[in-house]
């Protein structure tokens, strides 16, 4: 058996710190929790905003990594839904209230008590240590099977950018007959186009150039335009049922709003660091909305992995060993990476 | 029969000029026409904008005026719907392309051809004049018939405050179950609190003294609460499923987003003049969506005048003069109105 008391992973001591090899304890697995031997953890660019403290104060030693995937290695007593030997996932939380109303509803990431699978605190105040790590201790109700059909290394992905475009994709009926823009081709953008296509919408990729076009269309784009010809915007005014914004820099709202159709909306994914503003007449004309979304809840992220699973949806990934954290964190910032790091978690050890 | 070519009005023949009496010309009735003579005509805020030249160019001589409830005078040879007698009211648009994808599903409104009621143009470009007017001529398909329980004089102003409100309420389904907050209790907000009580919704106002509470709940709010108040902002945090802004001044759009509840959503009515910031965190938080909406379809009109004929839900009105025009723009700049003003038609004459 594991010592949870010392298990390796890789965190920052504070703020801005590059991340190094440390040990963390993990919980004794209770009566309903899932111990999980990680095989991989993807890099989200949330795990460099919030190492790096840029989304606000941030809680040290970190632990970043909400792309979990593994193995389970020991179960509770009273666990019933997992075995030891199980594929299974983690995303970006273990924990809610379950007594609101949205954890009622099956929509947990909408839960004010949500915690956060790191860089958050479980209701007795104890720190939440994420995937990048060998194990992971986690209660049954927020733990994910992977379908035998995925890859491991290439599903870790899917446990936070899969699902927080397959959420605003089911919540708004992307499928035939929808046309679906996805702004930004990288790591959540790419999943979204193989999600979109896979529903069966008519997705277009909306990228700055038409460098990654090849790419874009090898994963399922019906359409391929760059947002720095304005023409693009001329072109494709009034066109879009639904337009997912994974880019996190600051955009032209009016701009982006001009493409959507009747009753269409213009969901933001990513965090741009300012305010935008929006011009009340880009609403009211086509009666559009500006909608944010966050994740999804485990049922969704569930009914996301059966999806990719009979549709071989993978993210396309950069394996990497644990040491080269730090340097995938500078390229993705940069931006360069195609298209999602995952780290290898037997490098962790 | 009325002649056509000097039908009385009352407009403005320049950028910011006082209105003033004169004639306008309306076309021969057609085919499918029908003439009206206008009992009385309400004044909209956007009357004010428009004459005052501040919503860009504006189209001179204008005659004001899409809130008309009058008596049909004579129809043309194909009229079906209508009959001399009848009466009938006119929103604030007469034609619209009739072909695009709104215009088939019954939403002209959305129509990129729609021809507003005055300050546009139809398609062989003579300018459109409004109900500031003895007469008008109308398309038949244009026209709303206004149930004999209803006062012509209240119901005017249904054509444009009343449809504005209830297109919304209708598009987001309130009614029994649902929260509704209407900000501002003015021309269109004290509609908006009639008619959404009328379908069953809670109904709060978001105003920004209680100096108007005691009509507010007259009107069918269950709740009241002043917008200087911060503690607002707290108290009713996360409550409500729809939020139907009527102000036209700028608005901390954050503060009002964090009163919605999962799935919620703030429709914007008015037209503040700069762009709102909106920070993207408040839409991430119970998948909250920022939207706008234009008056309404021609079906959702008639539906609207018969649920307010029902319950017999017109609007509070001060009846004017046509030579006291321009002091009811004055007053309403200033807000002084409950809550609406209505001309009187015979006056212009």
């Amino acid at each position: 058996m594991t010592d949870l008391s010392t298990v390796p992973a890789y965190g920052a001591f504070e703020a801005k710190a590059p991340l190094e090899r440390t040990t963390i304890s993990r919980r004794p697995v209770g009566e309903h929790d899932v111990l999980i031997e990680i095989g991989y953890a993807g890099i989200c660019h949330s795990d460099v905003h919030q190492a790096r403290h840029e989304w606000g104060e941030g809680i040290f030693p970190m632990v970043p990594g909400h792309e979990i995937a593994g193995v389970v290695a020991a179960v509770g007593p009273g666990v019933t839904r997992y075995a030891v030997g199980d594929r299974v996932g983690v995303g970006c939380y273990v924990d809610s209230c379950r007594e609101c109303d949205n954890c009622r509803a099956g929509l947990e990431q909408y839960c004010d008590g949500v915690v956060f699978t790191y860089n958050s605190r479980y209701a007795d105040g104890q720190p939440t240590y994420g995937g990048y790590s060998t194990h992971i201790v986690v209660h049954e109700r927020y733990v994910l099977r992977i379908p035998d059909a995925l890859p491991l290394d290439a599903a870790a992905p899917l446990l936070c950018a899969g699902i927080t475009l397959y959420s605003p994709l089911a919540h708004w009926r992307a499928g035939p007959g929808t046309r679906v823009a996805v702004v930004g081709l990288g790591g959540l953008g790419h999943l979204g186009v193989r999600i979109a296509h896979a529903m069966g919408a008519e997705v277009t990729v909306l990228s700055q150039s038409l460098r990654k076009e090849a790419d874009g269309r090898r994963f399922g784009a019906a359409h391929f335009h760059a947002t720095s010809d304005p023409a693009t915007f001329e072109k494709l005014a009034g066109s879009f049922d639904l337009i997912l914004n994974t880019v996190s820099a600051s955009l032209d709202l009016d701009a982006y709003l001009g493409l959507l159709r009747l009753n269409g909306t213009l969901v933001m994914l990513g965090v741009p660091e300012e305010p935008l503003p929006v011009e009340t007449w880009s609403l009211f004309t086509n009666r559009r909305s500006l909608s944010g979304s966050m994740n999804g809840s485990v049922r969704e992220t569930q009914a996301m992995l059966d999806l990719c699973a009979e549709h071989g949806i993978g993210a396309e990934i950069e394996l990497i060993r644990a040491e080269e954290i730090n340097a995938a964190y500078e390229r993705l910032t940069a931006g360069d990476v195609r298209y999602r790091f995952v780290i290898d978690a037997s490098t962790i050890a």
